[in-house]
C-alpha cells in the first residue's frame, strides 16, 4: 500500500456496519470482512501517524482501563491507543476503589461511564468468569445508555479474557501478513502453536485459544501440538476446526514438537497452563484455600518439568521450513540461559528474531485504536480521509 | 431549557463575581446566587456536552487530585470534569510522595502546583481535620501566587470533607430540579434525610450536613431523622435552621424514620457514624491506638445493630406521598439481601429507583466542571457562548 | 528579557544542534552552548506561558516516567513539563509491570516505547548503577528506532541518578542566573555547596554532585565542605576542578562549614551520605542482606550524629557575604525545631528564604521541557517564534 486512499478503497470494499457501537469480545464472533477492517484501519493510522498527521479524533473523553493480572505491553498498548485517538486513559484500580466495598459490577460500571468513550479490560486469571465479567460490564452500560444515564455508549474492548486474547493474536497476525507481504500469500502456509516448557506457573490460555481461533480464518495448515494433559479449551478447538474447513486451510493436533514444527512456515511455541488444572485453580480461589493453592502449583511446577523437552531449540529450528520458519511469542518469553536456566526457546534463536518479534508487538497499539475506531465511528473511511485532508501535525515541525 | 441561549440569559440575570479567583470549600458559604450559577453552568456544560460540542477551555494544565479515602465514583468523577475541561488529572499520592518525609503542607502544595489549575481533596476521615486541611492548602496557594512562585492559583473543590460533600449535596440537588422540573416547583416540598442501618462502620458525616445545609435553602421542608445517639454537627443543624428561615421553608427534626417518611416528597435515607464516636477515633488515630480503634469499631457496630428497624424498606415507602417519594442516595448503597443480610434499602426498592440513582450520580462530573468553570473565568457566560460559536467537536464525525 | 524575540536571537547566536535526536544524562557530557540553550528555552517557555500563549507542540504522545524512588516534586515537575509540550505522562510502575517477571530492560524499554517521545527516569539508590540503566534504555531504544521497531526515538531526561541530578542542578543555577541578574554578573561569585546534618538516612550523592559539576562553569568560586568521610565521586571533583580552570573561576575543597561560608554570595548546605557507605549499600542490597543494611544504617546515623555542629544556623549564615548570601536547597529540607529536633538548617533562615526556595524548585517543569523541545525539534528557535505567531491562548478567555 503507497497511499491512504489505498486503505480507504479497501475499507470501502468491507461490510463492517455492525461493528458500528458495538464492542470487541472474541475475533471468532467477528465476519471476515470485519476482521479484515480492523488490519485496515490499524495499518491506516499507523500510515498516518508514520506520516505525522494526528488522528486526534476525540478532543475530551475518558479511556479506561482495568487490569486484574499484572501488565506491562497491554498497559501502554492500550495507553498509547487512547493517547493517538484523544482519549485519556484512567485506570480503575480495584484496589483503591469501592468494588471492595461490595458495589455491584453494574453500578460501578455506570458510576466510572459517565465520559467514558472505551473501556479496556484484562480479565484472564480465572475460567469461566473474565468473559463473562466483561459481558457484564457491556450489558451495563448498553442499559445505562439505553436508560438516558449514560450520554454515550463506552465501546468494550477486550485486553484478554479467559477464552481469547484478540488485542495480541491479531497483532500476531498482522505481523504475519506484513511479513508475508498479504493476506493472499497465506493459503498453504503451515503454522505451529505448540506448548513449551516454561519453569513459570499457570499461564494463561488465552493466547494459544486466540492464535488457532484466528489463524485459521486465512487459509493455512494450522497445527496444535502439547504434552499430554495440556488441552486447552475444547470449545475453541472447535472453532479453528470450523474456521479451517472453511477457509480452505487445516486445524489438526499433532503429538510432539518436532512434528508440529516439521516443515512450518511459522512457529509460536509458548507455555500455557492445562485447562482442567486453571478450573481447579478459580475453584480454590473462589474457596479462599491458599494451602491448595500452593499445593497444585508445586504440582504443576513438577508437571510442566516433565517436558523440559519442548523447547525451541536451534535443533528444532531446524525442521522447519528450510530452518527459517517465523518465529512468533507475544513477549516476555522464558529465554534458556537468559531469563532462566531452561525455557521456551534458546538464546540464539531469541536473538535472531528479536527485531522481529518487537515488530509483532508494535501493532497493538494499532490493533486497539483501530477496534475503537470501527466501534465509535460510523463511516470510518470518510473519517481517516477528514484526518488527511485535515493534515495536523501529530508533532509541530 | 431549550437553547444554549436560555443558560447564558440566566447566568446573565445572577450575580456571582465573587466566584473568580474563588474556591469551593462549602455550599453554605455561598449565596444563592452563586449556587444557581453552579447548576446553571452545569447544565450548560451538559448541553454542550449533549451536542457533540467541546468544552476544552484549557489547552493545557493539571487538575491534582488527592484523596484520602477510598473513592471510585468521586474520582472519576473529578478526572472527567477536568478531562472535559482539558486539564490533565495527576494523582498526589501521599503512599509514594514525600509528604510522607515531614513536608509541611505549605511547600507541598506550592511544589506540585506550578502548572496546577485545579485541586481537588477528599479528606473526610477525621473529624476537624478535613476541611481545615483544604484551607490550609488554600493559603498556601494564594501566597505562592501573591508572592510569584506560582504564575496561576489553583482552585479548590472540596471533594468531600468532615464537615461538608458540597459536590455531592449539589448533584443531588440538581437531580431533584431536574425530576421535579424546575427549583420553582419546589416550594413546600418535603425532604426526609434519615438514618440507615448498615452493617459497616464509621461512614461519613458531611452527607447528611452537605444534604440538610443545602436542601433548606430552597423553600422545602427538611426533616432529619436519627436514633438517639446518631447526632450531626450540631453547627450544620444551626446552617440548616438559618436556611429554611430565610427561604421560606422548614428545618425541624423527628425521631423516628416512619415520622421522617410521612407524606415525604423525596427520601435519602443513609447510614452514618455518630458524630461522638467519629471524634473519639479521630483522637484514638492521632494517638496510634489501633486496639482503642478496634475496640470502637466492635461498640459502633453492635450500636448500629440496635437500629436494624431503620431500614429503607417497602413498608417504610408506603408512607410517603402516594408511596412514590424519589428515593435519594449518594452509593453505593448497602441494599438489604444483595450487598448484605440487612441494610439501608430493601432490594426490591433499590431496584425501583436504579435508573434515577444513577442519574443523580450523573450529575457530579458536571457540578465539578462547573465549579471550576466559575472560579477559572471571569465571564462564564461569555465563554459558553464562545465555546458554542467555536463549535468544535468534542468527537469527530 | 523583554520579548520572546530576545529569547530567540540569543537561541540563533548559539550551537546546539547535536542536542537534536540526543538525551540528557549528565551536563558536563553538553557544551556550554547546549547548557545556555536549556536556560534560554526555559525561559522561553515559562514566558509564553506567562503570556497564556499555548506551547502545546505534541498533538499526541506519551511521556513515560520511571522512578524508582519516592518523588513528589520532580514526578509532578516531569508531568507538568510533559502537559505543557501535549504530551500525555504514563508511568512505568516495576510494581505492577512485568519487569518483575524477569524481562530484560532491552524489550520491556523497546515494549513501552512504540508511541513514547520522552522517557524520564529517576534511579538514584545505588552506587554505579543508575546511570547504567538509563544508557541501557537509552541503547534500546536507539535500536529500536534503526531496527524499524519504534517510529521515533525517545529522548531520554536524567531526573536524577547516581551520578548528577541535571533537572535540580539547572534549576537551582537558572534562579541563581536570576537572582543576580544574569549569567554575565557571577565571575567571581563565591558558592558553598557543604555538607549539613540530617537526622535522616542514606541521601543521594547526586545533588552535590550535580551542583559543582555545573556551578563550577560559570567564572564562580566553588567551595566544597563536609566531614571527614563523608567524600562524593572523585570523578566528579575531577570535573568540577577541570570546569573551574577553563571557565576562570576556581574550585576548592575546605573541611569546615565556617570556611565555606565566609564571605560566600551563595550557600547550598544539604545533607548526603558518604560515597564508600553508599557503594557497600548497593552491595547489601545486592546481597539482600538485610541485616547488614539495618547495621549500616545505624551506622551511618550514628556518624551523622557526630556533625551536628554543620547546620545553617543564623550564626553560620552571618559569616556570609553581608550576612545575606543566597541560600539554596532541593527540598525538602530538614528544619531544625520544623521537621526534625535538630537539622540541615534553621527555622528562622529557612523562613526568611521561603520564596525564593519556592521560585528555585519552580524553573525544575521549564529545564525539563527544555530539555525535551531541544532534543525533539531541529530549529527550536522557529518553532518557538511559529507557537508565538500561533497564539493559541493556554487558557480561553
Amino acid at each position: 500500500m503507497k497511499t491512504l486512499q489505498d486503505y480507504i478503497d479497501k475499507l470501502n470494499a468491507l461490510n463492517f456496519k455492525d461493528m458500528y457501537e458495538g464492542d470487541f469480545f472474541l475475533t471468532w464472533e467477528k465476519t471476515d470482512d470485519e476482521i479484515e477492517a480492523v488490519f485496515t484501519v490499524a495499518d491506516a493510522l499507523r500510515y498516518l501517524r508514520e506520516h505525522n498527521i494526528s488522528t486526534k479524533v476525540f478532543e475530551s473523553g475518558l479511556g479506561i482501563s482495568l487490569f486484574r493480572d499484572n501488565s506491562t505491553r497491554t498497559r501502554f498498548s492500550f495507553a498509547s491507543a487512547c493517547n493517538l485517538l484523544g482519549l485519556e486513559v484512567q485506570d480503575l484500580d480495584e484496589g483503591k476503589s469501592q468494588i471492595a466495598h461490595g458495589e455491584t459490577v453494574r453500578e460501578t460500571t455506570n458510576m466510572i461511564s459517565f465520559m467514558a468513550d472505551v473501556i479496556g479490560i484484562r480479565d484472564d486469571m480465572y475460567i469461566g468468569k473474565g468473559n463473562k465479567y466483561m459481558h457484564a460490564v457491556v450489558d451495563a452500560v448498553t442499559q445505562g445508555n439505553k436508560d438516558g444515564v449514560l450520554e454515550q455508549k463506552p465501546t468494550l474492548v477486550n485486553l484478554q479474557c479467559d477464552i481469547d486474547h484478540p488485542t495480541q493474536a491479531m497483532a500476531d497476525m498482522l505481523h504475519i501478513i506484513h511479513e508475508f507481504g498479504g493476506v493472499e500469500n497465506l493459503k498453504g502456509k503451515k503454522i505451529a502453536m505448540t506448548w513449551a516448557y516454561s519453569p513459570s506457573y499457570g499461564k494463561p490460555l488465552s493466547v494459544p485459544q486466540g492464535v488457532i481461533g484466528l489463524m485459521t480464518r486465512f487459509g493455512m495448515d494450522v497445527v496444535l501440538a502439547h504434552p499430554e494433559g495440556y488441552d486447552i479449551f475444547p470449545e475453541v478447538e472447535e472453532v479453528a476446526a470450523a474456521n479451517a474447513a472453511k477457509s480452505g486451510g487445516s486445524y489438526k493436533k499433532v503429538a510432539t514438537m518436532e512434528e508440529a514444527f516439521k516443515d512450518a512456515d511459522i512457529v509460536y511455541p509458548k507455555s500455557w497452563a492445562p485447562f482442567a488444572a486453571m478450573e481447579k485453580r478459580t475453584d480454590l480461589y473462589a474457596q479462599g484455600d491458599q494451602a491448595g493453592i500452593d499445593a497444585l502449583e508445586k504440582e504443576l511446577l513438577a508437571q510442566n518439568a516433565q517436558h523440559k523437552d519442548w523447547s525451541c531449540t536451534e535443533e528444532m529450528m531446524s525442521l522447519t521450513k528450510d530452518g527459517k520458519a517465523l518465529y512468533l511469542h507475544c513477549l516476555p518469553a522464558d529465554i534458556s540461559g537468559v531469563s532462566c536456566k531452561e525455557g521456551e526457546v534458546d538464546g540464539s534463536v531469541f536473538d535472531r528474531y528479536r527485531t522481529p518479534l518487537y515488530k509483532e508487538a508494535s501493532f497493538k497499539p494499532y490493533i486497539i485504536a483501530a477496534m475503537i475506531f470501527l466501534a465509535k465511528f460510523a463511516d470510518p473511511a470518510a473519517l481517516l480521509k477528514q484526518l488527511e485532508e485535515k493534515g495536523t501535525p501529530r508533532v509541530m515541525k
